[in-house]
């Protein structure tokens, strides 16, 4: 067995720093680096961007809506050309910095409301992909498994891989559970590191109701800016290796 | 005799337009386009790289300052690396418009204060056109013919568009005479052509003193957004061809 | 008969203006001047606010969403207290520059998809207008008659001006409609008048489809940024005053 | 005798915070809190105002240039009344935030490079202070003692709180040694409260050469964000009220 775990990186901006990135780019085999719009300055980028390639995290593009102070985390309506644009900028300015950095960008991920927004809608995920794949069409696009994501990117025939979370909980709709409710995000690291043995082993997405939604698992999440974030993401990768799953990035 | 036409364009932002640019897209040869960070936004980029692309006009990138309120014309004191790597952010985004305008990103070009620090200090320009080539090494790097601008890029053995300005008055050190100062913008589309031939034939710049500062001259900046902006430019475009000078991308 | 004209002025942004302001200001009563997160910059405050200062114009805030490419038009999903936050911020901006151009600010009057959300939710629009008194607790709110702002103002016991607009078709349920909808807009000076001296005369909305929504109207919206805008604005103040309107600041 | 403690706090923006606010509040007389330009936003406008009412701290606006990626630590070259009307702006803001946090401004005092600048350059202390008398002319001006900044607030005849930094060494002249210097800044506790106490008695600020420049001393300057910092605020209050000196708001 095989997995990918990615983590959110490069989500500083100017002066302020945020999350543990020196030690989760040792944990992970992809990185997901925010693009200036919701996080992340061109300084930042290169930054968290050299430190992937100096160690062999693989590189991606992390697009979100163009919202410093609520961290691309408050829904904003726009056309789906603008989302395509807005994508394609973002997207392309990644792949500039990643060569800077001495690599190249391999994949994208959208980020915050924009992702929420685009497992849900069909229509707003592939605006947002096409925008991407613009920037770059060897892009391997980055999916929450089972949403309107992975369904968008398969009609656009671009290479997929199907992420999901560590550290949350799932309603039977393969959707996370809200965070503001109780057990929505799980802090316990042997918890996280059996559920996810257990559905990498099934092939599955297990729900809280127990409900198993069958679908290929690629990628792990990691948060990189909880308490525990590093110690549960550490512990998730010695799990997985003690029972011979191989981290790599897909 | 060969030259190409200039003009900085896509300089709206958001709600507000500027400049006619659909008009000077029909004379010059190639457009300089903002990147977002003085003006422009990518629904701008796309369109106005689109417009290029459908009249056969080269497509460059204009990076400047990020200073939306002052039009990057505000001196701003960034490092070296800071410079580098937000004009390697605004290339690499402009590098992925043009090719979702349909087109490819054929040169660079600084804007405002930018660009006029950078005439002024190689080790800026130097900087700044590292991290243009950073995103793309193929460019070709325009420059203000006969200041830092030209060393810089020489000393990158980077390929060169060596530019004039069509409206504008020189000293004697080939820098322009200040905007503030009478006679500094030449408003009269006769006198505009008149020089420039003259500048073309004796292959160089003439000063309003007379001094000459000899240069291959690869490119002729038009300004599109002053009044008689339009008139000036299809004047000097037919008043060149009329004297059998080709226009054409470098 | 009395009524306030009123418009949205100062939208312009650092280089890029925006309406007819000059033109506007001899028409209105009322002034609602963009406050920075969605067009306006402290410079095009003071500018525009001196103008109104110098006409006998009433001074009003006009906040919005931070969202400069989208003109605030976007809907953005903010907490209440958010709102209520970013309106005090900018209403508090809004009360030094009047203060700056030789005025006070008197009305507050919220701007596009903030105004047009408000509409739809009183507790979004009670956050608002709190968040606006906050700043300036003597401050008059103008709000769209017969709208959840209405509601939200009133339950503040908040001085009010309620506010019909001049050029735009209504529905039965008093909102307006659709841009997008043909005959949403109406571009004839003469039936903008005929329409809006009917609404005073009758003290009522009157929908397209003859609905009568019974209303005190305190003030009309004219819009300065629109083909025809000022032409439609003078036609109407010559209108009303023909008919023996007086024109006065609520 | 008796003497002001001030730091400059609520300098984080949106999902990022800044500096031991909560701990420096505990010891400090006097909050310089940051207006949305350089760093902090509405929210954390109101929250670190809010935490100053409770504890009695002074409020003061905290204007910088607007350049949230360089903190405005980066000197922009504005227009005096650019800069005029940017301060207006932030202290307006400042003004409304403050009494949305039940409390009232009491002070302004500027920040980073645009401080730097105007230690330097009298004309441009002028236009900003003029700028922040406009949004409430009872503010008191702090100003770095001896220098251009004092020059202009005198000027200006407005009330003053001059200002000696805790941890910095002094060259001959009044100015601060370069930060890159070695030396430049204090960190240890002990020798911050002595040599502080030391000029406190002479009423002098002692440059590092030995070099005496009298002055009256109304506030000393603490920092939030370094290590170390509360440790060095905290000692400082301590040995202060331990010689008998009362800490209190000028």
């Amino acid at each position: 067995m095989k997995v990918d775990l990615n983590a959110d990186l490069g989500e500083g901006f100017g002066p302020w720093p945020m999350g543990a990135d020196a030690a989760m780019m040792d944990v992970i085999s992809s990185a997901n680096i925010a693009c200036g719009f919701h996080a992340g300055d061109p300084d930042q980028m290169l930054k968290s961007m050299s430190a992937a390639v100096a160690r062999g995290v693989g590189l991606g593009a992390h697009p979100g809506f163009p919202d410093l102070q609520g961290f691309g985390r408050r829904q904003m309506h726009m056309s789906h050309a603008e989302v395509a644009n807005m994508v394609t900028y973002q997207t392309g300015a990644a792949v500039a910095m990643a060569r800077a950095a001495g690599g190249s960008l391999r994949h994208v991920k959208l980020h915050g409301a924009l992702a929420n927004m685009a497992a849900d809608d069909a229509a707003l995920a592939r605006a947002a992909y096409e925008g991407a794949l613009r920037a770059d069409p060897g892009l391997i696009v980055m999916v929450i498994a089972s949403t309107a994501q992975e369904e968008a990117a398969l009609s656009l025939c671009a290479p997929i891989a199907r992420e999901i979370f560590a550290d949350r909980a799932y309603l039977p709709n393969a959707r996370l559970q809200d965070r503001r409710v109780a057990g929505a995000v799980i802090h316990d690291p042997q918890i996280v590191a059996t559920r996810i043995l257990k559905m990498l082993r099934e092939g599955a997405i297990i729900a809280e109701d127990g409900t198993r939604i069958p679908t290929p698992i690629d990628t792990i999440c990691l948060h990189g800016d909880t308490p525990h974030a590093v110690e549960i993401a550490q512990n998730l990768r010695k799990s997985l290796e003690a029972e011979g799953v191989t981290i790599a990035a897909f």
